[in-house]
Formats: structure tokens, C-alpha cells, sequence
């Protein structure tokens, strides 16, 4: 989800800082930002937020953060989330690398990732959300119990993915290998869900705890 | 793998008993079944057998024993065996659900499951090869890091089998969602392989151990 850069892109987030926190102000504390105290799911790699606007309308009782390192791509998010006027999403611009240092111990009760980049080469293998570096981070913040939720199209990105999960001896709730061949009533397709799927690609989905 | 009862089909087995054991008579003795002794890898549900044949023929420092419950099956792979003049291919006309009590703790280094019969309805699940019952079967009979290799192409059991196995706390190796896009040097085939990869099902593997 590259997009063209808007030079006023970080004015813009800035000047909304009622629903974006670019600058960690509420790191440690992420109880301030919401009006409400309520359970807490994140999403990682949010893109453009079609999936979190969505769940977080269907879902007052819950506090979602999206956390998205591009300031280009958030605008959009930030613009949903004052159009559906949510009081129940709010948004890092963060490396998810950062996460373990964001939040507290067990603060999450579920941590959502979609279509996260392939990063199809060897070399790369440590970029990739799903790598044990960064299972290592979402199990530290995760409360027991807490689910991790997977969603891909990508072949290469869910074969390594099962592995890495299995290995890091996560258990698997629920592994479905062709989603919308019978789609949950409950599912929300993402930007790249819906291209994908259009495409004729298969969409994965993985439910796991730690 | 249905096939036409075969009145004589006993009859036939019983004259190859060099080559199948209809009774037990190798029970707890495998190893007096071959000529000589090598590592030992089995096959559960061997249909016509040209997976385990064309397999034993490439590896002849291994012992293969194939398991099938259907005589009239069973018959094709005697034929194949017979034919290829295998010597380390012997056959077992045994339900699956026997092979704890047929075989020593840790004898066995390998165990191939290949396009299990899927039993799709959820009252059915404990027929399934990959049900924690028969998984604790392989467990006794398995050496230690020895292997479980899954292939297949019904989705629902692939999906079952994943959280199955992972649930059992075995580790995954491997995980093929398209074996056949960058289908291996040495993959075999079996018969329901290719009638269902031409089909235009993908096939799926697994490789795991305990
Ligand atoms: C392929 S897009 C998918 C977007 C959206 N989830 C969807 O399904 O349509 C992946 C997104 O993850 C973001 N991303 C990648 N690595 C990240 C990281 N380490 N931390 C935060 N966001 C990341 C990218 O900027 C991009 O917007
Ligand atoms: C769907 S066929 C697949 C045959 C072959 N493996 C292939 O891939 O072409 C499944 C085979 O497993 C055998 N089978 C099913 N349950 C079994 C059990 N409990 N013990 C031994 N064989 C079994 C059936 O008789 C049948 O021949």
C-alpha cells in the first residue's frame, strides 16, 4: 500500500491528534486515549482502515488501535474514522517493531493481521509479521487467552506463516484455506481481500494463541 | 478406492504371503518379513499402491510396509510388487487402528498418509487418519525424530489436520498449500494425486514430527 507522498500528510496527522498519536505521547498509557475504558484489540499494517472503521462501528464495546507506519496511507484512516465519527479507533503511526515497548504486559486481548507484507525472499524473512521476533512481541503484550487473527492471500506468506506459529508452539484455533468459499457472515473484507479475491486468489485465515 | 469385490481376492493374498500378511503372522516380527534389515517406513491406506512401489524402488536401503483394510485393493499392489520384483515393499491387510499393537515403540521412522479418506461430517471425525487418536498411535510406533508426511487435496480435512496435529503439540516442518505449482523433483504421485490435481485441486502436504 505505497502511496504518493503527501508533503502536508504530517500537518494533517498532527492536527488530529485526538485520533493519532504520532509521536508516542501516549505510549504506556494507551488507556488516555479512548473515552471509555474497554477491552483492547490492535491491528497491525492497518492500510487505508476499511477493516478496523468497520469492525470497531459493529463493535462499541471493544477499543481498537491501528497501528500503520505509513503517514500517507493513515490520512485515509483518519479521514473514516471522522466521517463514521468512531470514538472506539485510534491510530499509531508506529513501526510494529515498537509495539512491546508501546503497550503493557497482556493490555491486548486480540491482535489482527491483514495481508501483511510478503516479504517472499530468504533474506527478508525477519521483516515478515509473522517471523518469531515479532511473536515474541505480540505474546508479551498479549493477555492469556489472547487470539492472534491472520488473514492473507498470499501462498508463500501463510505456508511460512503456519510454520513459524506451530514452531513457536502457538495453538491453532482455527485454519481456514479458502475463506470466502463459504464466508462468515461475521467476515470484513479488506482492501486487499477484496482485490485479491477478485483477482481469483484464495484468502487464507489463521487463528492462534499463544 | 472402492473396487469390485474380488471373490478370489483372499485366496490371492493368502498364495503371496511372502509378500502380505492377512493375519498377523509378522506382528511384534516385522523385520522377519524382509530379507534384510533396513530403517522402516510405512504407508497407512496404500490404495493400488504405485506411491509405495515407485517409492521403494528409488530407495532400496529402506524397508517399506504398506497397510490397507481393502483386499480387493490390496490385490493391485501385490501385482505391482510381484512385477517390480521389490524385495523391501511387504504389505499388511491391517486396519490403521491396529498398527500400535503390531509394531514396537519407536520402530518406525517414517509414516506416509496420502489422500486419507476425508470423513467430512463432524460425527465422523474420530474415523479421520489424522484424529489424536490414531496421532498417538503414530507417536508410540514413531522413533524419535521421526517423520509424519501428509499429503492431500480435500481442503476440509487439510484444515483439520493443521490445527489437529499442531493441537497434538507436533512440529510442523513443512507446509505445501500448492504442492504441484513447484511440484518437487521427488514427489511421487499416487493415483489420487494425479486424478484430483487434474482436476485443477491443489494438493497439499504437511511434514511434522513430535
Ligand atoms: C499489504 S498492506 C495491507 C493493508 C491492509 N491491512 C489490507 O489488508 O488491505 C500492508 C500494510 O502494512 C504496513 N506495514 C508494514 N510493515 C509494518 C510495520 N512494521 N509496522 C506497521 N505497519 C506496517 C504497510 O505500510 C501497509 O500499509
Ligand atoms: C482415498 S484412498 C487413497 C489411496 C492412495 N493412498 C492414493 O493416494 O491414491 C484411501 C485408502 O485408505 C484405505 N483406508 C482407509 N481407512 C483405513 C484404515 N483405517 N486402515 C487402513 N487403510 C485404510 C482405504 O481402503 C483406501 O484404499
Amino acid at each position: 500500500m505505497r502511496m504518493r507522498n503527501k508533503p502536508w500528510a504530517m500537518e494533517f496527522l498532527n492536527e488530529n491528534s485526538n485520533i493519532v498519536d504520532t509521536d508516542g505521547s501516549y505510549s504506556g498509557r494507551i488507556g488516555d486515549f479512548f473515552p471509555e475504558s474497554r477491552p483492547l484489540h490492535i491491528e497491525v499494517g492497518t492500510g487505508m482502515g476499511t477493516f478496523i472503521t468497520e469492525l470497531a462501528a459493529r463493535n462499541p464495546h471493544i477499543n481498537y488501535v491501528g497501528i500503520e507506519l505509513d503517514k500517507n496511507v493513515m490520512i485515509r484512516v483518519v479521514e473514516k474514522i471522522l466521517e463514521a465519527e468512531l470514538d472506539n479507533v485510534r491510530l499509531l503511526l508506529l513501526d510494529a517493531r515498537e509495539i512491546d515497548t508501546y503497550f503493557h504486559k497482556d493490555e491486548v486481548e486480540r491482535i489482527y493481521l491483514n495481508f501483511s507484507d510478503p516479504w517472499p525472499k530468504n533474506r527478508h524473512e525477519k521483516r515478515r509479521l509473522t517471523h518469531e521476533t515479532f511473536l515474541s512481541k505480540y505474546r508479551s503484550i498479549l493477555a492469556e487467552e489472547g487470539l492472534v487473527q491472520f488473514k492473507t492471500d498470499n501462498r508463500g506468506l501463510f505456508e511460512y506463516s503456519l510454520g513459524s506459529l506451530n514452531n513457536f508452539g502457538m495453538v491453532f484455533h482455527e485454519v481456514k484455506l479458502d475463506l470466502h468459499a463459504d464466508e462468515p457472515e461475521d467476515n470484513i473484507r479488506t482492501e486487499y481481500e477484496d482485490k485479491f479475491s477478485a483477482k481469483g486468489n484464495k484468502i487464507y485465515r489463521l487463528k492462534a494463541s499463544f
